[in-house]
């Protein structure tokens, strides 16, 4: 999908004065990071690695795992398209509402997909469906939910003939248990996706990766271009993984504050949704998410994710990732100033 | 192919003194634009746009062509992939020796390749073989020939049902007459790519193009994966698009430099093909060019390009680009120390 995501930044020019609409925190110092990169000249005039193995290198001894077992790319995304790919016209099932690329990547690699709604998923969607392709984000994406760890890989058990691509995302943010990596490579049948986008929330960079067997691994490997992961992203990768302990984001405080968020709201009669994460999916009693989205930018430069283009979820929903608590105070206050107009 | 391109600096630490190896102009002055990407915090704190339209709009209007005329990649190397996916399973035919990319590109994507010797382009390989579709390279890569412009939009309008992709990557290093972007719009077979990796010398970036009439541009849009150019890129290009006065290369100058060391080299007994560019491919009497490139990067931190896997070469062939007059004096020479052991 190319229009409709959050974090829309770009559309307003600098007119954006908080950002509610990435769950991406936006409270970072990266200044440390950026002074790295200005001192580095040749992150333009020399070619990255062809492959980001270097990037692989360094993050297969930071977790603790075999480099063969892990793939770096541009983005999550990336990986995302390498495994639709891979899975060429797969019955494929999408845990919805979730994150659009997974059905995107599906539709662009001729699968056929079914929707599976969030809750049915501890409920044996999967067993009786017995997709080739299963997609889940966890936690996931608009609703901050995290699937039980036990449950769920019960359920990838059960479904040993399914691929699971369990898209982690969010795990950073989350107070959930989410799957561990040894989860992931103890297994035959789970592909695991990360993004050091949001560990360490920087977006503009792109790079992402995946974790399972080395069998799995070494197929996507074979099909990623040369270079998809340009020079300032090998480098910051570095940077940041020397730097993690720098860079720890306080997911509780984060959850206490969209717990806080989702009690006010909901005294103004907005539905939200019970989180795991920072950030909440609520749907509006009355009126349009979007004009709501178009109103809070244009009057007070605060921008929430229009979440009505999510698989399964209409026109009243939209999300809101919670920042520092004055910033959600004043969007709190700035809500119920358009739902009393 | 992963292994095996010029530009290997990255294998070498910081012990390259000149690097040869690339045909990208080594002496550009970058301070000002990495100054500029320093100063923008949100290059790493926000998304980039999930497709690069703000650079396809400055570059269209740039180069006076219309917006739906042009698509923004990462790299040229993501539109050979893309160019390659759209036109799944064809019969395809690869001017060689020549970039890697094209070959592997069609591999992927299960086409039949031919290979054409450059030598025979003019002499109506194409009107013979007829593929569906034909990857050149002009100027090419590594030989540093240009086509004739007049015979070769010829040979596209006698094959109409072929679909030709010609790669203008080192367009601003030819002294020769290469196609003009009027030629690839009025015709309605022909794709042409360029590089700003090259035209304003960052490759790290990876940032590049492809014009072609918007019939086949939006076929391929609809392929490309979001967010697969990240910001420092699309910021970058903006910047370089305003300020491409103060990056021009002088190539009438490079290319009497490279046509210094050619003369050199062959008094040396090197064969040196005749080159349009500032850059030229070589043929040692005896020995292994990977050799000679171990030698002079260990004794002297000069790194040149074994250029043996190109198709059709042998363990003999090495390329070199021009640098300032001071390193390819003494490049000649270290050679000429090699030869002589």
């Amino acid at each position: 999908m190319i229009d409709g995501h959050g974090d829309d930044v770009f559309r307003y020019g600098g007119n954006v004065k908080v950002n509610f609409s990435t769950n991406i925190h936006q409270g970072v110092d990266h200044s440390g990071l950026m002074r790295h990169l200005a001192s580095c000249p040749r992150l333009l005039s020399n070619y990255p690695e062809p492959e980001p193995v270097s990037v692989e290198k360094k993050l297969s001894e930071t977790i603790g795992i075999p480099v063969d077992d892990i793939i770096v790319t541009n983005g999550a995304t990336e990986a995302i398209y390498l495994i639709a790919r891979k899975m060429q016209g797969s019955r494929s099932a999408v845990v919805v509402p979730t994150f659009r690329e997974y059905q995107d990547a599906c539709a662009m690699y001729a699968h056929t997909v079914r929707f599976i709604p969030e809750c049915e998923v501890l409920n044996g969607a999967f067993v009786d469906l017995k997709p080739n392709l299963a997609w889940l984000c966890n936690p996931n994406n608009p609703t901050g939910r995290v699937f039980n760890r036990e449950v769920l890989l019960n359920i990838i058990d059960t479904c040993s003939e399914t691929l699971f691509v369990v898209d982690q995302a969010y795990a950073d943010y989350s107070v959930g248990d989410v799957l561990e990596v040894s989860d992931v490579l103890s297994r035959k049948n789970v592909i695991m996706l990360q993004s050091l986008t949001k560990q360490f929330a920087v977006p503009g960079l792109r790079i992402g990766y995946a974790v399972a067997p080395s069998e799995i691994i070494s197929g996507l490997r074979i099909m990623r271009m040369p270079w998809s992961v340009n020079s300032f992203a090998i480098e910051a990768s570095h940077y940041l993984l020397e730097h993690r302990k720098d860079y720890s984001i306080d997911r509780y405080q984060l959850h206490e504050e969209a717990l806080g968020m989702s009690k006010a709201l909901r005294r103004l009669g907005i539905e939200c949704q019970d989180t795991d994460c920072n950030f909440i999916l609520c749907r509006l009693p009355e009126g349009n998410a979007s004009q709501l989205k178009e109103w809070l930018m244009h009057r007070y430069g605060l921008l929430i994710r229009d979440a009505s283009n999510f698989e399964t979820l209409d026109h009243a929903y939209f999300r809101v990732a919670a920042q520092d608590h004055e910033s959600n105070e004043l969007l709190i206050k700035c809500i119920e100033e358009w739902m009393s107009l």
